[in-house]
């Protein structure tokens, strides 16, 4: 192989093969979810496994640590490559293998727990689980004595430079105006959008006619089923969503825009970027916010209605003939607590997410200990959402991440919601007319406002750059209380008339 | 990482390591050309590049020649194992990296002029090309300069441990029989399989239903779509089919049937040789054995018609309903000649796969020109099957091969063709009623006796020793020749009756 020019072209070359691994894990991943006959499980761990070690090993190398030490920017790129790819190498670095392969295999044991527990309603089975994988990340903390607080380490990990102090400010400013909402939401009546029978096949010609519209053109674009939906990019040629179909809810078409949301952004990200680490979303926060934008700001918006309705009626016409589309707005815009945090409304949904982020604080900085996990959880319930739990499966036991060892993940949803509505702000400042492009089916000027604001830096801009460009400010809740706010005066003033 | 106790134990992590690379390769090339979509494919060129090249390097390191020096077998397993990669290693270090780049670069190039040139009917597009892909493989061969014979350096990647001087002694065999029985062949009937309507639903359900009896639960396999049908063996675990309907013919039952006979292999290898070189088929031409087998002595026979008759009436009633399973045995066996090879039948396959393989020895050995091929083609196509050549696509064109440099290949399917006549005479032999099981549906004997004769040893054996013991000799028309002489013969005493 011929020796490179500089250490630069090096660098890009081994950063162009670490990524064509990172990605190729992503595909394995996406085939195991949806195409992977069953008894192909055990073969597709040991591959994946191999696959990840690799990407591990060629990225923490000494080499790239010398490459690093010797590269000399040649532009305004390289020296955003180098900033971020130093800052990854040094936070690979940190942990030994040895803490890392433990991490590994308690999360996949975690999982097995937690899948056992969940099916038996019964948390006693997973706390062992669950407090070994609490201990092995306090150790993972103590890799980052630096950090003001320890919880600061888990949190940069998905939210790079984001501090636990500045998430609880604004998550906690979230969850004090969305508690009295939800006292004051009116009765919830989505009966129209419940129950079906809604058949799949349907449903499907829908969610496809849906995503064409918004711009998932199936040069690049693929939809598929599965039972925990997600999107993956394998490429930015390369864009792969699923969804999953019941037929007593419309819950498909709004999961398929939120996956939307995800894959729109790594689609979007300037190609000059591809093959780096530069190349893919700025954080989990800015991510969310995609998704969710589109998911809801789009998908629950009037404007959205008034265009999609007839095809929602041609889809299914025994339940949508004759029906306006304000019967439809109205329905999948209901505010009604739920225990179960995937099915939550705009509303009630942050609360969630607080909810998990003040047991992860109480656990790692706090003296919350792993089996009074229940109780906390059942207290919060009962004072943010006014519910009572009537056992683990509905409540503690709810989410994979616990059982996976992922801490530090859940508040990134919540402040994602916040950034979609500082950003809906600004696209409406922008465009007000916004709502009415969408009831004429045009959702191309948000792509591209979203694609220019947020979508091209990749992960050139630090999330918080990103949010102060993209929103003309930090981080704050404010923008999207007063969008859910609105939501309610005018559900609140349609149950008047 | 732990330090391995002993350098077998450190080959073996190695060795598993560089197998997961490779399925995770062949991973790739399903998804290309069954799931991807169509924008993905030049960073899916990149990714697999990418994943080929560490396969690769991580087996033809140094290390891996050390290791190979020091490991001491503990058991015949491991005999095995070491005499079989020390071959591989060999192989895959007497190849100047330089040269394997040239070689693959130009395979693309070749693969793609290739195209534009069926496209265009016009070998004088593609001839330069297949200049450099000829002259890369010459100084292919001139790595190993201890062959006898120069295409034996070419034959033997594809059929480990034949030679030249064997191949043609029995293709020459295998011609010598055939062209006769071409000028024997009564007028062909089969337009009770051609022509249709016979819609993909219908045949896909069929299909679906044959392979089910035949063995490929939906645990372990799955059945896909393609342009161009192939098989792809992701582990032990996960075999994917695939096979291309037509409305106007049936060839997509009997492409699956050959797949399947390619996955079944694969499948039946014992699962103590996965992750490791031993862990695939023996060769091309036992490979194409089986895919054969179950493609015509399965599927062409009296017995599997007798159970599969009320299937295809139930898919496609028009056509069938009425008819006899005679009908249909007679209308899937009829001999024509034809240009092509893909559609040719049995009598005429193995005299196309003859002409590319005496013009391959005529550029390796010989003194044919590249330029000369089409006329060389035309020659032996008239001597061969009585056809004139009209124009370069149904001519020297129609293959990919030759595009992306594979010389050696083509006569393993004539090899495997000839392997199939003996194996299905030692299985008769061993199971007189075997297509009285087939009438009853029952493929399971068959199947367990080629695992035990066959499939099992995987690489454990070399291809001469499973031709021996599985057939009781060495590879030899005869059988073959008489299998398809006993079909026209009962062909032509139908006619007469």
């Amino acid at each position: 192989m011929a020796a490179d020019p500089t250490p630069l072209a090096e660098l890009r070359r081994r950063l162009a093969e670490v990524t064509d691994l990172e990605r190729t894990s992503m595909l394995l991943a996406w085939d195991q979810e949806v195409t992977m006959p069953p008894a192909g499980a055990e073969w597709h761990a040991q591959q994946r496994a191999t696959i990840e070690r690799l990407a591990h090993e060629r990225f923490a190398a000494d080499r790239v640590g010398e490459l690093l030490a010797a590269a000399e920017p040649e532009s305004a790129l390289d020296e955003d490559l180098l900033r971020v790819t130093r800052r990854d190498f040094d936070k690979a670095r940190r942990v030994p293998a040895e803490l890392v392969e433990q991490l590994v295999h308690a999360g996949a044991t975690g999982h097995e727990a937690w899948a056992r527990a969940r099916a038996a309603s019964d948390f006693a089975l997973f706390e062992p689980h669950l407090r070994r994988n609490v201990e092995l990340r306090r150790r993972y903390v103590a890799c980052f004595p630096e950090v003001e607080r320890r919880y600061d380490a888990l949190l940069d990990d998905h939210e790079p430079g984001m501090r636990t102090a500045q998430a609880q400010d604004v998550l906690e400013r979230l969850r004090d105006g969305l508690v009295p909402l939800v006292d004051a939401a009116g009765p919830a009546d989505d009966a129209l959008v419940q129950g079906g029978p809604f058949p799949v096949e349907a449903q499907r010609r829908l969610v496809e006619t849906v995503l064409r519209q918004v711009g998932a053109d199936e040069r690049r674009w693929r939809l598929d089923d599965a039972a925990h939906p997600f999107s993956a990019t394998i490429s930015p040629g390369d864009v792969r969503l699923t969804t999953r179909y019941a037929p007593d809810d419309l819950d498909a078409l709004f999961c398929a825009l939120h996956e939307f949301g995800h894959g729109l952004y790594e689609a979007n990200v300037d190609p000059a970027l591809a093959r780096s680490p530069l190349g893919s979303g700025a954080s989990s926060a800015v991510h969310e916010s995609q998704s969710r934008l589109w998911e809801n700001m789009v998908g629950r918006s009037a404007g959205f209605w008034r265009w999609c309705l007839p095809h929602l009626q041609a889809a299914l016409p025994e339940r949508f003939a004759g029906r306006t589309w304000q019967d439809v707005h109205r329905a999948v815009n209901v505010v009604r607590p739920t225990l179960i945090r995937v099915s939550a409304d705009e509303v009630t949904y942050g609360l969630h997410v607080v909810l998990r982020f003040e047991l992860e604080l109480g656990l790692f900085e706090g003296d919350l200990a792993v089996a009074d996990l229940p109780a906390a959880w059942a207290e919060r319930m009962r004072a943010y959402l006014g519910l009572a739990v009537p056992d683990d499966a509905h409540g503690v036991l709810q989410d994979v991440h616990w059982g996976e060892g992922l801490f530090g993940y859940f508040p990134t949803y919540a402040l994602g919601t916040i950034l979609s509505g500082q950003l809906w702000a600004a696209v409406r400042a922008a465009m007000p007319d916004i709502e009415e492009q969408f009831a004429r089916g045009e959702f191309g000027a948000l792509a591209e406002w979203l694609a220019e604001h947020v979508h091209r830096h990749g992960r050139r801009l630090d999330p918080a750059q990103v949010v102060e460009r993209a929103a003309g400010g930090p981080l704050d809740p404010g923008p999207y209380l007063e969008y859910v706010r609105a939501k309610l005066e005018a559900a609140s003033a349609r149950l008047i008339a």
